[in-house]
C-alpha cells in the first residue's frame, strides 16, 4: 500500500505543477485544449494510451520498416513515428506515449544529434514517452525459447537503463498469438514488471470472459513460485487498436472532431456522445472504475499530431461534458490505477495456448511453420551462449568484432512475426542473412578463442596464436571442407570440441570424411574407438542442392562416410581429438566399419545402450521400446502422416502460417517401408525411407493442389487418459487435458487443431508406469490426439494464405540457379522411455545437451607438435568442480563495460523429480577458477536494477488461498563465501567484475 | 537591372548569416545535413520548390479537405499541412514552402495561438514561407468573370497584406485546365506578379515547346497594353509533381535516400544518380541553367517532415558529389534567377485555349458543365457587386449582418473545380449552399440598405426604417410571393429598382402577378404602360417542381401572368414604382394583355424596336434577322441540337465533367417547330417548344443509354473565313481561328471538340459588312464550326466519368421527395446584327447591363404614404452625373478599416470602337456627390500595394519590336480634381477615405 500513497502524492505534485504552469505547453505553445486531466475517482476513467505497434520485420524488413522504403508493401516509417511522436510530446507536456520495440528505437536513438537526445530524455524523465516490454522486440511467446527471451529482453533493458536510467514497468505483448505461463512469471513477474497486457486470447475465452468481467486477472504463470510470481493481466476486450470511430492515423477514415462552429459540420457534441458510449460498452465488461483505450494500431503516428490532435479535443470536450473521465496515461499508470482501487481479481494460472479468434482459426499452424528457420534460430541461440563464454574466456576487448552482431539478429528473431514462420519470404530472408552475418562474427570470435585459448594455459591470460581454425556450419548435411580433405602423412585433422555446459559430457559425434582409413587418437594419443557409417544418398543430394543453395558454390563429391568417434568435455572446457591416417606408423586400428543387418529374424532390435528399439523386419515399422535396465517396455509404433491442409469450404478459412486448420484426417504416408539396421560399436542406426519426400522431409509436393502439414505420430500403449505435458518456452512443463481448457467449457471445435500446443523443449504422456517423452531440437506444434499417442508436426507446405496479413501462402522453397523446389527439412527429435517419476531427469538434462551442443573446431598439423605447444585438454573451473546437474549456466557475457554478466538457472519445477527438485548450490569461486571476483551485484533477470531495489504489488485474489508454501529460493549470497543457492526454477542473474 | 543587384546582396547577406550559424538551426536543432546551398553560376541548379495543391474543393468539400473528414474519397487534411509545414520550417531555416490557397490558409491561421501566429509570421518574414498567388482560391481561368477574379484575389491579398505585410510575387495557376489572356496580364502583370507558373498546356504546344526550349516564355496576354503588359510564364514540362521517384509523401512508395551504414540497402549514390539523371532531361529542355522542380502534388505534406527529410539529404548529397547544384527554393527566388541570366525568351500572345492532354481529350466540356450552377456564380457575381455598393451607400457598420460571406462563397465559387462543374455533386451541393447563405446575408444588407436609403436622403445620412422589403431570387422561375398576392384597396405593390451601373438605365421588368387588372405608376404618379404575357405551362410546371426542391415548401399555385413595364433608373440610384388594382378609383389604365399572332402570313416578323426577327410561319424556323435602321439584313437560321458523349472506343476516353469528346456529328432536336408569337405594346415573344426537353433545356433523357450534349447553333448567311471572337474572362476579345493554333502546326483529332473556346460574355463574327453577336448570361462554351456558324453549349447530360479525377459522371438532377429528374435548365441568350465596326458598343454596353440587372425590392404600402415619407427616386451621385458609357464601376466596396476600395473599369480595347476606345476621365467628385473624399491612394489591382510603388520586371524578348507604341493609359491623379483618366482596358483600383 506504500506505493500507492507514493503515486498519489507524486500526482499531486503533477497536478500542481500543470497547474502552475496553466495552458502554458514547452516552448511557448499555447494549448487550446485543456489536457491535463488525472484521474477522478468518482468517475469512469478513460486511459489513453497513446502507441504504435512496430512489428521488428514482417511485411516489410525491419530496416524497410525503419526508413519507410518498400511502402508498396505497407506505408510504414517507424522513423516518422518516433520523429514525430517526439515533436508532438513536445508540443504538450500532457501527452503521452509508449513504445516497445527497442530494436527500432536504438536505431533512431543513435541518428539523433545531442540536442534531440536531450530532449528525449527529458520526455523520459517526465514520464511523457515511457518505455514497455522495452525487448529488443515483442517477442513471440509460443515458439520462443526462455533463453532468447531472457537475451532479447536484456539487450533492449541494457540500452534503456544505459539511456535512460529507468526500468520498464509493464510488460505489453500486445499482439503475440497466444501467451505463455513463462512470460507471466519469469518475462513478467521476474523481471520486475507489474503488469503485463496483451490482446489476443482464445474467443470463447474472451466471451467467458467479457460476461463476467475477468479479462483483467492476477495470473500466476508459476506452479513452482505459486503467489510469490503473481501479475497483473489485462487482455483487451476487442483488439489492441481504439474503439471504432476513434483510430486517427493521418489519412485514415474518421470523423474529426469538428469544433469550429465557423466551418459546417460542427460535431463535438456527437463525437462526445461516441466517446461516451464506446466507454460504457467497455466498462460494462471491465472491474472498477478505469478502462484503458489502446490508441494506436499497427505502425501508426506516422504523422503522430494526427493523434494528438484528436485526443487533445476528445479529452478537453468529454472532460467538460463531464459524464466520464478521459486522461492520457501509459499502462503503468494504468496498473497504479487498478491496483489503487482494492478490487479483487480472478486468478490464472498456466497459459492462454492455444490461440483461436474464430472457431475453425486456430493459431497453432505457426508453432511449426518455417522449421528449417526455427531450427537455425535455435541452433545459434545455442551458438550464441557458447560464443559468450569463449568472448569473455578469452576477453572481450582483444579482438575487433564481437558477438554483439549475433545478439542484435537473434533479438530481432524472437519477435512474434520472426521465429514464428508468420512473416514474408523475403522478410525472412533478411532476418536469415542477420543471423548468418552474425554467426559468421561470432565464428570469429570463437576461432579467435579456441586459436587464443588453446595457445595458453585455459586458467591464464589469453596468448596468441597462429592456429587458424574453421568450424563447418553445415555440418548437418554432411559438408565440411576440413574434415573431408585428404589428411596427409605426419599430419592429423585436428578437433578441438568445447563443452558450453557446466558439467562434464561425453558424447558420441560425427564429422564427414573420404577415408575409412583413419584413427581417432584422444589428447594423450591414446588411440579410441570410432565407427564409420557410409553417407546415404540422401544425405548427398541434399548436400549437393543446399551447399550450393547455402554458400553458391558447387559442394563437389559428397564425403564417403561418417566418421563417429565418442569425446569426453569437461565443463566450460574442451578437449582435443587427433584425427590420422591408420596406416600410419605408429597407429593401432580401432575403428570399425558399419554393418547393415540382413534382417533374418521376424523383429530386429537396435540400440547399443539399455534403451532398445524393436522393429518389424516385414513392414519395418517400429514395434516396441524397452528398457532392458528398468524393465520398462511399451508397444510403439511410429508413421508419419500429413494433413492436407484446408483450402476453406462454408468457411473461407484456410490453413495458413499461422492457423492450422486440417482438412479431415491424416493420410499415412507409407504403412510398409524398407528396414536398413546399420551396426556398429558405437551407435546403431535405422534408416528408413518412408516416401520420396519422408527421410528428410521435404520437398513436400503441392502438385495435387494440396497443401500438406507432415506430422510423425508416435502410438505407444499407454493409457493416458487424454493428458499429456507439455512445455512452457523450454522451461516449465504444463499438463494438457485433450478437448478440455480448465478457464471455460470449451466448445470442440477443431478436434485436431485445438489440441496444439507449442513444443521447445518436449512433449511426454506417462501412465500409471511409465513416462514417454519426446524432446525436439527447435520449436514445433503437437499434441496427443488419442490416448498414447503423441504427435509432432514436422513441417508445412501450403498454397493458400490464411488471411491474417500476411499476404503469402506458406511454401518455401530453395533455389539454385533460378531452378527452385520445396524446401527441405532435416532434424531429430529424441524419444525416451522411463519409469513414471524419472522422465525429468533424462529430459532436463538431455534437452540442456540438445540445446547447447558440442562446439568443434576444426584445424590440421602434426599431432606431436600441437600437442607440445597447445592446450589439448582444459577447463575453465576448477578442475574438480561442476556445476549441480540441476543448474545450468544460461548467460555467461562480458559487456562493454566490463560487468560481467552471469545467469544461472536451476532446471526442475518444484517435485519434479525427488533428487533434484531441491535447494542447489553454485560455488562462484570455483566455478571461476583462477579468477577473482572483484564486485558482485544481484540484479533482476534482466539486470536493469539491483535485485534489492526491486519492488512488487501485491494484489487480492478471488478465493486465493493466502497460506500456500512458499517456494524454496536461494538465500542471499554470502559475499566472502560467494555461493550461490538456488531453488527450483529459479534463475538469479549477476553483475560481476574480475 | 537594379533589381538584380539587389537580390545578390541580399543574398550575401543571406549566406552570411547562414554560415555564422554554422548547421546550428532554430530551436537548437542541430542539423546533419548541410541545406543551405544557394544559387552557383557554373553548375545547373535543381530549384527544389516545396507545395501542396490544395484545391478549394473537388472530391471532398472545402472544410473536408481543411479538417480531414471523409477521407474515405480522399485522404487529405490541409490542417495537417499546415501544421506540419510550419513544424519542419521551423527545424531548419534554409527550408521553403510555398502556399497558395487564402481560403484555406485564412481558416487556419484564425485557429492558431499568438506563439504560433508569431512563428509564422517571422517564416513569411525571412521567406520560408512564401505566399504564391495569394488568392482566395487557384481560380479557374476559362470559366470565371474578370471581376470575379479580382474579387477572389483581392480577397486573398488582403489577408495577407494584413496579417504579414506581404505582396505575393508570382503567379501560381498550376492545376487550371488552360490559361487566359487575362490571367497573364491582368491577373498577372497588372496585379503586380512577375511572372506566372503552370502545369495544363495543350500535349501538341507542350511536345513542341520541350523541342524548342520554349515552355518558359514571355507571355504577353493584352494587345492592348503590348509590352507592357508582359510576363515571365513558365509551362512545366509534365506536370507539377516532382520527377518520378522524387515524390516522398508520407506512406508513399519511394524508395528513401538511406544514408546510415548501419542499416541494409545504403543507397546514397543511386539516389544521386537518379537526381542528377532527372536533373539533365528537364535541363535539356530549359534553357539557362535553372530548373524548377515542384516538390508535391495534390494535398501533400500531411506530414511534412516526410518531405523535407529527403529533400534536405538529397540537397546535402546531391551537393556533395558536386555535378548539380541542388537548393530550397520559390517561384519568385526561381524568377529573380531567371531574369539574371539575361537570357532572351520566346514571346506569347494571346492564350492557352483550349487544353487537351492527348487526341481525343479536349478540356472544352467544363466550359459548360454545369450549366445552372455557373448562372447561380454568375448572377450573384452581379448581385455581390450590387449589395456592396448598397453596403457602402448605407454605412457598412450600420448593421450586424455583411457582404462578406457572400464574398468569401464567391471566392470559393471561383476555383478551378467550382465554376468549372468539375468537383463532385455533393462538393457542388456546398458550393451552392456557401452561396446561397452568402446571397441571403447579402439580401439582408440589401434590404436592410433599402429600406434605410428610402427613408433617407439618398446623399444624406442612413435614417432607420420600419419598411420591410422583399427579393425574389426566384422570380426567373415566377416565384415571387409579394408580387404574385392580391393587391388590397388603398395598397399599393411597392417597387424598388436600383440601378448598379454607372449611368442611367431603361429597361422593362417582369414580375408575376395573379391579376390583369393592375395599373403600373411611376414615381410621380404616372401610370405607366404596361403589358400582361400570359405564364406559360412549361414556367409552371418548373416552377412547381423546382420552388419545392429549392426551398422546401409547395409553391402553390402558378401566377397566371408576367406583368411587364418599363423602368428608368439613374446611376447608382434608384426608382420606385407602384402597382395597383387598375378598378381602384383614379386610375387610367394603360395595360395591356398580349395577343396571340394568328400566322396568317408565310413568314411572320417580330421585335417592337429596329431590330426584327423573321420566322416562318409552315415550319417555325427563324429566317431572317435585320435592322430596320441600319439596314443590316441576315438570312438567319436557329436550330437545336446535341451530340452523342463519347462513351469511348478504340480510345476509351469517354466525354464528361471536363472532357467534350463528342460521337460524331450532332442530331437535330427538330426541324419543324409550332410557333406562337405574342405581341404587346413593350414586347414581342416567340414561344417554340422544340421538342419536350427543349424549351427551357432538360431534363436531358438518358434512357437511352446516351449522354447529351445540347447546343444551340445559329446560322447566318457571312462569309466568316473561319474566323470567330470569344473573349478572355469576359473582357479582351481573342480572335479564333478554326482548325488552326498560332503557336504551332495544329494536328486536328477532334474537329469539333478542338474548336471549342470560353465564352463568358460573347462570342461574335464578322464578314465584310456585319458583325453577328451573341452574348450570354453565364459560362459557356461555344465556337465556329463552319463558316458563318455559331454554337453555344447549352447544357450536358451524360452516363460515364472521363478519368481526371472526379469519379463521377456528370448527371445533374434536381429531387423533391426522392423523385429526381433530370436537371432543366433556363437561360438567355442575347443576339445582335450590326455595322461591322459597331458591334462592340452593344457588346460592351449591352454585356455590363447582362451583368448587372436592376436590382428589384417589394414591399406593400399605400402609395401617397410611401411617397410622403420615402425617397421614391434617388442617386448616389450628382444628379447631372453619369460615368462614360465607356467605363464601368466594378469595385466601389467599404472595408473594415473605413477605408472604400473603388474601382473603376474602362471597357474597350484600344481600336475596338472609334468612339469609345479612347482617354475616358470618371469625376470622382460628382460620383459621390455629397460626400468628401478625405484621402485618396492608388493601389495595385488587389489592393495590397501603392501604384507608385509596384516594380516591374523588364525581359528580353526573341524578335521584339521595342517602339512598339506605348499604351493609352490614364495619368496621375490630381488630388484637387480627383479626375479619373482611363486608357482603353486599363482598370484602376483606389483606397478612399471620406
Amino acid at each position: 500500500m506504500k506505493r500507492v500513497a507514493l503515486s498519489i502524492s507524486a500526482l499531486l505534485c503533477t497536478v500542481f505543477i500543470f497547474c502552475s504552469y496553466g495552458f502554458v505547453g514547452v516552448e511557448g505553445y499555447i494549448k487550446k485544449y485543456n489536457t491535463g486531466s488525472r484521474i477522478i475517482d468518482g468517475k469512469l476513467n478513460v486511459h489513453l494510451v497513446a502507441h504504435s505497434h512496430d512489428d521488428v520485420g514482417w511485411l516489410k524488413t525491419i530496416d524497410q520498416y525503419y526508413v519507410g522504403s518498400n511502402n508498396s508493401i505497407q506505408g510504414a516509417c517507424v522513423e516518422n513515428t518516433l520523429d514525430s511522436v517526439v515533436m508532438a510530446l513536445r508540443r504538450d507536456p500532457n501527452r503521452k506515449f509508449i513504445f516497445a520495440e527497442m530494436a527500432f528505437f536504438s536505431r533512431w536513438w543513435e541518428e539523433q544529434n545531442p540536442e534531440i537526445q536531450e530532449e528525449v530524455k527529458k520526455l523520459v524523465d517526465s514520464g511523457q514517452l515511457e518505455f514497455v516490454n522495452g525487448g529488443w522486440c515483442m517477442h513471440d511467446e509460443a515458439t520462443t525459447h526462455y533463453i532468447d527471451m531472457i537475451d532479447q529482453t536484456t539487450l533492449g533493458h541494457q540500452m534503456i537503463k544505459n539511456q535512460f536510467n529507468k526500468t520498464p514497468r509493464a510488460g505489453w505483448q500486445i499482439d503475440p498469438f497466444g501467451h505463455s505461463a513463462v512470460q507471466a512469471y519469469l518475462l513478467g513477474s521476474e523481471l520486475g514488471f507489474d503488469s503485463i497486457h496483451f490482446a489476443r486470447i482464445d474467443y470463447q475465452d474472451r466471451a467467458k470472459r467479457k460476461g463476467d468481467k475477468s479479462l483483467e486477472v492476477i495470473w500466476q504463470g508459476s506452479r513452482t513460485f505459486g503467489p510469490s510470481s503473481q501479475i497483473f493481466a489485462n487482455a483487451f476486450p476487442v483488439h489492441y487498436s481504439p474503439p471504432d470511430g476513434f483510430h486517427f492515423e493521418v489519412n485514415d477514415f474518421f470523423d474529426p472532431v469538428q469544433d469550429n462552429p465557423l466551418l459546417f459540420d460542427f460535431n463535438v457534441d456527437n463525437r462526445v456522445n461516441d466517446f461516451i458510449a464506446a466507454a460504457m460498452i467497455q466498462a460494462n465488461v471491465t472491474r472498477t472504475n478505469h478502462i484503458m483505450w489502446t490508441m494506436g494500431d499497427d505502425f501508426q503516428y506516422q504523422y503522430a499530431e494526427s493523434w494528438f490532435k484528436q485526443m487533445d479535443k476528445l479529452i478537453h470536450y468529454v472532460n467538460k461534458d463531464g459524464r466520464v473521465n478521459a486522461l492520457y496515461s501509459t499502462p503503468s499508470l494504468y496498473t497504479d490505477a487498478k491496483h489503487a482501487t482494492n478490487e479483487s481479481w480472478p486468478l490464472k494460472i498456466d497459459d492462454y495456448f492455444p490461440y483461436a479468434d474464430s472457431a475453425n482459426a486456430y493459431w497453432t499452424g505457426y508453432y511449426t511453420s518455417r522449421p528449417a528457420f526455427k531450427r537455425y534460430i535455435r541452433l545459434l541461440s545455442g551458438y550464441y551462449l557458447a560464443a559468450r563464454q569463449l568472448e569473455f574466456l578469452m576477453g572481450r576487448r582483444t579482438i575487433i568484432t564481437n558477438t554483439d552482431g549475433l545478439g542484435d539478429a537473434l533479438g530481432i528473431a524472437q519477435h512474434h512475426d520472426a521465429v514464428t514462420g508468420t512473416a514474408k519470404q523475403h522478410t525472412t530472408n533478411d532476418y536469415a542473412k542477420r543471423l548468418a552475418i552474425g554467426a559468421s562474427e561470432a565464428e570469429t570470435v570463437t576461432n579467435s578463442a579456441f586459436s587464443c585459448l588453446v595457445g595458453s594455459k585455459l586458467n591464464g591470460q589469453c596468448a596468441s596464436s597462429a592456429i587458424a581454425f574453421n568450424q563447418c556450419q553445415l555440418l548437418n548435411i554432411s559438408y565440411c571442407p576440413p574434415t573431408e580433405e585428404d589428411i596427409p602423412q605426419g599430419k592429423s585433422l585436428v578437433v578441438v570440441a568445447y563443452n558450453p555446459l557446466g558439467w562434464n559430457r561425453t558424447d558420441v559425434i560425427r564429422i564427414p570424411v573420404n577415408d575409412h582409413d583413419l584413427v581417432v587418437k584422444d589428447s594423450t594419443g591414446k588411440v579410441i574407438e570410432s565407427q564409420f557409417v557410409e553417407v546415404d544418398n540422401v544425405t548427398s543430394n541434399v548436400r549437393k542442392v543446399y551447399v550450393e543453395a547455402y554458400i553458391g558454390i558447387s559442394a563437389g563429391n559428397a564425403p564417403k562416410y561418417w566418421l563417429l568417434f565418442p569425446v569426453s568435455v569437461p565443463p566450460l572446457g574442451l578437449n582435443t581429438y587427433f584425427i590420422s591416417k591408420a596406416s600410419q606408423k605408429g597407429n593401432r586400428r580401432k575403428s570399425y566399419v558399419s554393418t547393415v543387418d540382413l534382417l533374418k529374424n521376424e523383429t530386429v532390435e537396435i540400440g547399443p545402450g539399455n534403451l532398445k528399439l524393436s522393429f518389424s523386419s516385414a513392414s519395418g515399422q517400429l514395434n516396441r521400446m524397452f528398457n532392458s535396465k528398468t524393465g520398462i517396455d511399451i508397444p510403439v509404433q511410429q508413421s508419419y502422416l500429413w494433413y492436407a491442409s484446408s483450402q476453406g469450404d462454408a468457411d473461407p478459412q484456410c490453413s495458413g502460417a499461422y492457423i492450422f486448420r486440417p482438412q479431415g484426417l491424416p493420410s499415412i504416408v507409407s504403412r510398409s517401408v524398407p528396414l536398413k539396421i546399420i551396426r556398429g560399436p558405437l551407435v546403431d542406426e535405422v534408416h528408413q525411407q518412408f516416401s520420396s519426400w519422408i527421410y528428410q522431409i521435404g520437398p513436400i509436393p503441392t502438385d495435387d493442389g494440396i497443401g500438406k502439414e507432415v506430422i510423425t505420430r508416435i502410438t505407444a500403449n499407454m493409457v493416458t487418459d487424454k493428458v499429456f505435458f507439455t512445455d512452457s518456452n523450454a522451461r516449465d512443463f504444463i499438463k494438457r487435458v485433450r478437448d478440455h481448457r480448465d478457464d471455460w467449457p470449451l466448445t470442440v471445435t477443431q478436434p485436431v487443431a485445438g489440441n496444439y500446443y507449442p513444443i521447445n523443449l518436449g512433449i511426454f504422456m506417462e501412465d500409471k508406469k511409465s513416462e514417454f517423452s519426446v524432446l525436439v531440437d527447435r520449436a514445433t506444434g503437437g499434441s496427443s490426439i488419442n490416448d498414447g499417442e503423441i504427435e509432432l508436426m514436422l513441417h508445412r507446405r501450403m498454397i493458400n494464405d490464411d488471411s491474417r496479413g500476411v499476404g503469402e501462402p506458406l511454401d518455401e522453397s530453395v533455389c539454385v540457379e533460378n531452378k527452385c523446389e520445396g524446401l527441405t527439412v532435416r532434424g531429430n527429435y529424441y524419444m525416451s522411455i522411463n519409469e513414471l517419476g524419472t522422465g525429468a531427469r533424462w529430459r532436463r538434462t538431455a534437452g540442456q545437451e540438445i540445446y547447447s551442443p558440442l562446439l568443434l573446431a576444426f584445424s590440421h598439423e602434426n599431432s606431436e607438435n600441437w600437442k607440445s605447444s597447445h592446450l589439448t585438454m582444459a577447463t575453465a573451473m576448477d578442475t574438480n568442480y561442476s556445476l549441480p546437474l540441476n543448474v545450468a549456466l544460461i548467460t555467461l557475457q562480458e559487456l562493454d563495460d566490463e560487468n560481467v554478466l552471469l545467469r544461472l538457472a536451476h532446471l526442475y519445477e518444484a517435485g519434479e523429480d525427488p533428487e533434484y527438485s531441491t535447494l542447489a548450490k553454485v560455488e562462484l569461486k570455483k566455478m571461476f577458477a583462477g579468477k577473482t571476483i572483484k564486485t558482485f551485484k544481484e540484479t533482476s533477470l534482466s539486470a536493469n536494477q539491483e535485485k534489492s531495489e526491486m519492488k512488487r504489488m501485491s494484489w487480492k485474489v478471488e478465493g486465493e488461498n493466502k497460506n500456500e508454501n512458499a517456494p524454496i529460493r536461494g538465500g542471499p549470497v554470502d559475499i566472502s563465501s560467494l555461493i550461490v543457492e538456488l531453488g527450483p526454477m529459479e534463475i538469479r542473474t549477476f553483475f560481476l567484475r574480475f
